[in-house]
């Protein structure tokens, strides 16, 4: 059994103009021998946000804390603590921060892509 | 898109000796048209705890808040917010609130078995 907290991971920063203030971490994955599933731990700074896109594989998304907002066909919906959003394959998708502290947020992805 | 907050869902209450002060709810899964794992938050209130078990699939876990222990091969170790725990396949794993305030955490699991 892993038992970790997710800061001590170490950090992916996206440096990238389609990515602002966004830091990701893999927090179980295969090299844990997690064979399903993948889960990732994403955090946006203060005016962060993810890249807006769309690909083949699901996400299951958690907001841990902070105050976002998702985009999803022309509009934005604001999240917060304990907001789930399944997004389901090949649909655009965009996360953002609209608060003042960090938007944390869990970002599960089945196995045989990439994992960050 | 599904965008929902996990308190949504009905909870599912646990009646049994094996279980106490336990709700659980799947926030993404097979309705959803989630093909390869399914999220569940669980509660555990003041003094609950999960049954002792194990079973031929992982556990992908994230504290959400709270405070808690997890067991793990005759030891219980201290978890909390933003903790990950990953529970491989047929190990034995219990988890127990011993905070306050209500111990509330994320489990992700593949499909192809029961959801809650």
């Amino acid at each position: 059994m892993k038992i970790i907290h997710y800061t001590e991971v170490e950090a992916k920063s996206y440096p990238s103009d389609l990515v602002k203030g966004a830091k990701g971490r893999v927090v179980i994955g295969q090299a844990d021998g997690a064979k399903n599933f993948c889960m990732r731990v994403f955090e946006l700074s203060a005016g962060g946000y993810s890249a807006k896109h769309s690909h083949a594989f699901e996400h299951e998304v958690f907001v841990h804390s902070g105050k976002g907002m998702v985009y999803s066909q022309g509009n934005w919906t604001p999240v917060s603590s304990g907001s789930v959003i399944f997004i389901p394959p090949n649909e655009e998708h965009q996360l953002k921060n609209v608060g003042e502290e960090p938007f944390v947020f869990l970002c599960v992805i089945p196995s045989g892509v990439p994992e960050l």
